[in-house]
């Protein structure tokens, strides 16, 4: 798991790089709904991937919308400690109660 | 990040559990499609809480879509190590040269 | 193509209406998030049944789609009229150059 | 509406067409997926113009959906005129019910 940890500090020090040298520098100097839509673009990929079983396809997909979604994260001030805290927080509830606790219809 | 692991192991665990006392369960028993379509809705909200700049509902947010991930990939036959791999595989190579290397359109 | 014109006309119509009565009374009621939210549940649910090659399905999911749109975009306060319009200002332009005309990316 | 009904015989019409001279043509080339795929980018797109208020957006975006929902269908086999019918049948069925009988959970 320490690669996702690496990948999201590799992350974070592109805000403000060259948009030449960083695929990441570029989506942050698009701004956040930019970094949204492109997280979204990659989700819809892995859906497909997954509708379809294509196992492949869908392990690529899922490191994609990963990355995507460090960056969408980034440029919206949220960090990758920042949901796994929310994640640990969870821990012990099951997924019924945790849905019922935020269920707003 | 010892947490993701922890919940992928959880989640993998309730592959044939009992549907009324798991989530994860109810949403395998389901099928791979509809894994996938719960994702998607929580890839929505995430790019909603993005684009409006709500940090504590996108922190929420990416956690369901973390959880939600897992549920798909473990429908699907995909580990998170698959996944963790795939990234590790990618390290040190830049995104512009992996978007290039991947590009098809 | 007249139904899509009443459906509009429908939904306009519920704005304020009974939320017990009417659906999408509800989901105004929610705001334009929650709408916009609801009409990508429903565009996800077209994209597996398209990617899956289910003709019945994404028949459905298609209808779906355009009645959380219309939704979508009263909510918005943008008229069903307003986009038709909008396609008609592209007749005549080719996909390539309306596709190149707006290419931010 | 009659601009819908235009727009899609046009893109009927591309099926087979020079993949140079026609967009519809480059994304029927693609496959089913791809096309799915593209619908999704454009929801996406309509979502964030959504969700942050933006009608202007919002009307181009509602306009690439239609676009694209088309292709799709078409890349489908399943014609405008079939979910124009399908949103006849549910004419005088208020949403709630019509989702009552289609829920599945």
């Amino acid at each position: 798991m320490e690669v996702l940890a690496r990948l999201a500090k590799t992350i974070e020090s592109r805000q403000g790089a060259d948009v030449k040298k960083s695929y990441a520098a570029k989506l942050f100097s698009r701004g956040k709904s930019k970094c949204a839509e492109k997280f979204g673009e990659e989700a819809i990929e892995a859906i497909i991937a997954a509708a379809k079983g294509n196992r492949k396809n869908l392990t690529e997909e899922a490191a994609d919308v990963l990355f995507h979604m460090l960056v969408m994260l980034t440029a919206c001030g949220v960090s990758l400690d920042d949901v796994m805290k929310e994640l640990q927080r969870r821990e012990g509830t099951s997924g019924i109660e945790e849905k019922r606790a935020r269920a707003t219809g």
